[in-house]
């Protein structure tokens, strides 16, 4: 057993938390952009926080950042976030699950060699808001990263993707070897701020995530004819903007029929001309669909198409689908899940399953084929990707608590102890 | 009596139409955009026309290009169109107006000094395509005519209205002079494609214009939450969209319940973030409503701005009206439209009257007090402001037959024969 505390500091925790928003956040939140100097000055920091630590820390060939307190076994307990933001973003999200992973690599060491080699990884590029791609790092490390498609991402200054890695030694060819860091991981554990609005309506500081929603990602496009808004008579016209509008309204009536937490979103709609005096030729529409379970989802889809069909049919329009991306729901590990649950109950009481709509690297590192599992902590207004996403420091504090907790448990699991 | 031909040749319009189509157009169509060097061709090359007959030529303080054929009296008809074009339009849009009336001049000068005064008049910058704003001349001769807007106009490229039009010797502290010109009209007459689908279903070469409709136009803001795509659940929404999807639809029963040639338009819809990974926080609705019943296009007006506020409490998001633009329904004279049924029933059999969606420099001359009417002629599938802009051959000598009669008739309701 070391010398160092028993126990984490959830104190410290939230001090941390801020001393990082000072040195990386501006007047509109956080700046910490993936491949930029303020991620770097935010990882650096980091690095001189594991330095307190009898752990070797190392960046791996996707650039993702490991600190491993090695223990008796080479099994390894992952805990896993990402320092990275969205600009102007919230000063959790993403480092929260690293500042709360440190304090329990600090209780860990301080209890002298643990059972297991723990490790705390920093994934690179969680957001992916400067090329538009995200989980970069967690994707090398799980197999589904193409270098070819990263090879083709330019940022807004006309950067290109694998200069930009380039300039942190990142080759995008040998990205895939962060893989190898996955072989011995026996368990998979991410704390995120939920970044929604459930357990603060069901007035809970914690839930257990069931996994990441499988989503279906279309852009949909509605070709009518524009004509003039003055002289062409209501039933002469081919309007694309009627396909949008019956869509928009009708994916409600979808998520509503399919229920469970089916999520249908129009994010928007480009008119062309999209002028005042014409009726719309083109509608181009975005939908967003999830669900946690993959028949229901499909289901989902299914009946958006046909709807589309159909209006494209009663307002004499024609419709074409576009996939843009799609990903099967990944339910996380059931066992894993239970202990998660025993954790926050011991710790506040009451715990809640729910499904995360956001995705996470805990996806990608569980469709890798480690077991994992998600800790939510409530967001207030469940907003995030904003300077004004928070959570309340006592929420906060118990997080970091539970996070304990469930590492704990996770390593006897490991050791077949549960 | 004069010595040239009795008759209008309406092949010899044809031609000129092309002719001038050659000399202004380009594989795009016709590009005969106010106040640009081709413009300027266009005009020149109907000086060049005009030099045969005994006509004077001017031009006023708007820049309108007027030839006047002295009569034995000094109340003038007028017959009117505009020589410009949008960039890309079409080859009879506004011009065939001009060159009609040129060969209507031809025949009355041929018979001697007609017994009213008859001018052709080319309206400058009907269209409004550099600057964003319609009927320059004819409104600067109307009064309806507000030079400090002007003032404020700029192009794309930077230049603005007061420079441009300058360089054509233009100041617009006295354009409004140009209203001296319509002092001893005594009549109106405006020949123009029709630009809409009536008269081609009905399969009717002509009609005769009711008058221009009036004009509701609004920019509508509907303003919601932005939310995550995935985290949000579908009750806790407050999506913008929502709001302008009905509105998009309800429209179109508005259009139905008043009826009456009634049209509703939406003919944009802008949303904010707009990515498909949000819930749209604001939808800038762009919403236009005609009606030829000043009444009925007021009730129109109501019934959306009541139905959008009934949408936004449903939606829980706000919604605000900012008002574009609007012009009352200005019906052409009783007298003039019958005199004009006449001309076509005698051109071609069978006339109808239908109302004009898009505004026209008639509009303007009739809400100045003059007695006005239009005639239509076909267009086919209805399209303008567009190189596939056309209308048949024969249709095309019909209009221009008509229009020479309905110039004799004009002539003897002038005189108090009719």
């Amino acid at each position: 057993m070391g010398t160092g505390e028993l126990t984490v500091n959830p104190a410290r925790t939230l001090a941390e938390l801020k001393e990082l928003r000072a040195l990386t956040g501006d007047e509109n939140g956080a700046q910490r952009v993936a491949w930029t100097e303020t991620w770097a000055r935010a990882r650096a920091w980091m690095r001189a926080k594991l330095a307190d630590l009898p752990a070797e820390v190392f960046t791996d060939e996707a650039g993702n950042q490991w600190a491993t307190l090695r223990g008796k076994s080479e099994r390894e307990l992952l805990i896993g976030g990402h320092i990275d933001s969205v600009p102007n973003g919230g000063w959790l999200d993403g480092c929260l699950n690293l500042v709360a992973g440190l304090e329990v690599l600090r209780r860990l060491a301080a209890q002298g060699t643990p059972p297991v080699t723990v490790r705390l990884v920093d994934w690179a590029d969680e957001e992916g808001a400067r090329f538009g791609r995200s989980v970069f790092g967690s994707s090398a490390a799980s197999g589904y990263f193409n270098p070819e498609v990263q090879a083709t991402l330019v940022d807004r200054d006309g950067i290109t993707l694998p200069e930009a890695v380039g300039a942190f030694g990142i080759d995008l060819r040998t990205a895939h070897l962060a893989s190898r860091q996955l072989a011995k991981a026996a368990a998979y554990l991410e704390l995120h701020i939920e970044q929604g609005p459930v357990l603060e309506r069901m007035g809970l500081p914690l839930g257990v995530v069931l996994g990441t929603f499988g989503v279906e990602r279309n852009r949909i496009i509605w070709r009518g004819q524009a004509a003039h808004a003055g002289s062409t008579p209501m039933d002469r016209r081919k309007d694309a903007l009627a396909g949008a509008a019956k869509l928009a309204l009708y994916i409600r009536e979808i998520a509503r029929e399919v229920g469970d937490g089916a999520v249908c979103t129009s994010g928007g709609v480009v008119c062309s001309p999209g002028i005042v005096t014409s009726v719309v030729e083109t509608a181009e529409q975005l939908l967003d669909q999830r669900h946690l379970d993959g028949e229901k989802l499909a289901r989902m889809l299914a009946m958006a198409q046909e709807a589309s069909r159909r209006f494209a049919e009663e307002e004499q329009i024609s419709v074409e689908w576009h996939p843009l991306w799609r990903i099967a729901p990944i339910p996380f590990h059931p066992e894993l899940m239970d202990l998660c649950d025993k954790a926050i109950r011991e710790t506040c009481g009451t715990s809640h399953r729910l499904p995360s709509g956001p995705l996470h690297d805990a996806a990608e590192v569980c469709r890798a084929g480690v077991p994992t599992v998600m800790l939510f902590v409530q967001s207030l207004r469940g907003i995030s990707h904003n300077k004004i996403e928070d959570t309340l420091e006592e929420h906060i504090a118990l997080s970091v608590r539970a996070l304990d907790r469930l590492a704990d448990k996770t390593i006897a699991w490991i050791e077949g102890h549960i």
